[in-house]
């Protein structure tokens, strides 16, 4: 498979979360997968750069990386950034897997710390899955499943 | 009646909803209509795989699936995924039957299998309706017709 | 004139609207105007169906009829259902006139239906006048009429 | 210059605001600016009424005039209804002055009276600027001005 | 580099801040870098005037620079702005660095002024970045950076 994921992250994310996605492709050992990074001011910049990767850097799926703040206005922004993300992954009919984590996620820099590395971790693994083909999820699906927290499990 | 009804599905939601899907299809005896599913991580990966087996795997018609969590972040994960069904539909004139169960629409786990069970069950056979003509429904309409709760009836 | 009105209803309602804007059209006397109908489940299926009534079946106008329920879920839904209905216009170039009667805007069951029925009528003649042309309603311009409801009247 | 301004304006409002754009425009003493009028029933139904005067009465600009009501389901129609007139001018490339005074901008209904006539009167004369071109405003620019209320003036 | 930077601002804004745009390009001393300005009555104005700076005057990024009022109205202005400027950005493919300061961020005039002038400033350099490449702010990633207050920095 050769494939090209696009990294969209931000100078106000408190981590460096562009270097996590590398770790998870390292560890995923698939062969031919590269990234190409676009790095913005912040969340609300995210949804053109992944329209640019995906539309003239020939990317076939985004990641778009983003630390929101905790104040009311953080919380909107962040909520104008999806509504942008959503958009454009239905103007190009591919998929970008949305990696926020707000900053009040965590109740130590710790906590978040741990949160934004699991997260970040976790959907790239299901980054490498959907390029794979839309049923490579359907054994994990309608089981709970949280990225960055446990997992709530299924119920019957 | 030879049609294709897409089903996109979430690792999110905590019951396995394609399931009951299939259950009442098969229930409903209809010959000639085939499932074909797409799993993604959460509700907000819902409107693009919708569109992609709208439009790249031809289908018909389409039910979303999801569990949204129960925390005010979760609520706007809903109200960004639901937009952007909306916007899908509008873009590919093509309905898609939106069947989310918020984790804290019932109080007990058991409660809230059984919404789950009935709303995607329902949905389901409205689903099969809707792909018969524009009035199949009209006589079920001004009902007060609730899918997966009790309904409330007409008034007069 | 020889017009069609599209009409999309809902199961969800409480109260048989078409009936309602088949009286208000019978009224009208207006001859040559034709309604066609398409039922969906609820408020946010709405917006498609009037798209598909606008495109594939050659309809003037729409109405579109609703009553979302009352609860902080369903005013969501009755948002993205507005949306859904403003950019279904800007896609076509056509009116829909929204006729929404919320759950809790009648203190009883008599009062809701009353407005559901003042509110639909009055809507209906609306869409006649606006299909007439767009100065057909400029006479009663700035005069703080309400559908449904006792009218403000002017300030001066 | 010859040039063509849309006015959009509804029932619900109750103010004639149509008659404060002409008087304004005669203030103006700018020849050759002709109005079009095209009057609806409440705000929601303002953007395609605006898009409709803008691609097929060939006007260059459009002022919309609106006063939502003071209630809280008002507050979500207007918002519906900026998202639309916002979305209008994407699709034309064209402005559109939205001119809304809420009902419960003013203490009295002569208070109201006077914010809707200084902001729709205020407005038009900004409108006329804008036809003549994007740095006819600029040496306002930065200044605090308000339409309709005192200016903030500009800090330093 | 020979570049156009479309800038869009207000009359409603209390700072001209046109000028501190200007003062940072030249700091800059980035040779060939214009400036296209356009300026419009508030912010919900500056998606559309954006665009036809992007589309009609040949720029290659926007800013958009605005200061959203302290009340209730004001933020859902300024949240609709940002979606018309998000939308603005995917319907052309390029940037638009948006900088609002809403007037309750400072706790005096004088506190206000300097988050102007340093988030305008900041964001003008941003902007020149962006203007050279998608990896030119790759090295300020997930550190913290804000815009006119002081940075958070990175955590680890």
């Amino acid at each position: 498979m050769s494939k090209k994921i696009g990294i969209a992250d931000t100078m106000f994310a408190r981590v460096n979360m562009f270097e996590i996605v590398q770790k998870a492709l390292d560890d995923s050992m698939e062969p031919g997968i590269k990234l190409e990074r676009y790095t913005v001011p912040g969340v609300k910049d995210l949804p053109v750069a992944c329209k640019k990767l995906l539309e003239e850097h020939n990317c076939d799926i985004c990641i778009a990386l983003g630390m929101p703040g905790d104040k009311p206005i953080d919380k909107v922004c962040a909520h104008e950034a999806s509504q942008g993300l959503i958009q454009t992954q239905l103007l190009t009919n591919k998929h970008i897997i949305e990696v926020f984590v707000h900053l009040d996620e965590g109740k130590s820099e710790k906590e978040l710390y741990e949160i934004v590395k699991n997260r970040t971790y976790d959907h790239t693994m299901n980054t490498i899955a959907l390029l794979k083909g839309k049923n490579e999820l359907s054994k994990k699906a309608g089981k709970g499943i949280r990225q960055g927290k446990e997992s709530m499990g299924a119920i019957k």
